[in-house]
């Protein structure tokens, strides 16, 4: 067994967004995404593959397709396959993010 | 965009463990698991299908192969593929589990 206490993951650099693996499979991958105020996954999309955004802690701005919304602590939002999403953390606090992505495009 | 306030959504049934589906596609499906003292999800395994549970809130006693291991909130855990897996609310409170699961097996 391999439980893990997530946010004992986490780790913030000043260069940009850590993204903090905790599982992978060939079917899904789920990382603790951190973001200090500032930083930001670009936008982009995953042919085949969806993603799972859920937010621990601080604030984001959270764009899917056309339409950005900040959220914060304990909202859980879905990227669906080839449609562009991307987060920034528009907040003057720490974002941290639990992120599942099924398939994983790693193993593809 | 569909941003869901997770916990919004639990649902507790004297009857038995209750499942609030939040995201489906082909490829994940995502959902609260809500457990009431001594409810249970008995162990199974599904073939090609990962499971990965986070633990909102509450207390459980998760049994992934043959290990067994009581996890409280904050604590993730992945079941593998063909690896027999269930949890036991073996607390005195309520337990609140998100379950992410890849691929969907309702639609493979």
């Amino acid at each position: 067994m391999n439980p893990v206490e997530v946010l004992s993951k986490k780790i913030f650099s000043q260069d940009k967004m850590q993204k903090v693996n905790l599982f992978e499979t060939e079917n899904l991958f789920c990382d603790i995404y951190c973001l200090l105020p500032g930083q930001s996954q670009k936008p982009h999309r995953h042919h085949g593959a969806d993603k799972i955004y859920y937010v621990f802690e601080g604030q984001g701005a959270f764009q899917i397709g056309e339409e950005e919304r900040v959220l914060g602590p304990g909202m859980i939002l879905l990227a669906p396959s080839d449609v562009e999403h991307g987060v920034r953390n528009t907040s003057g606090k720490a974002l941290s993010l639990l992120v599942v992505m099924a398939p994983n495009p790693n193993k593809i």
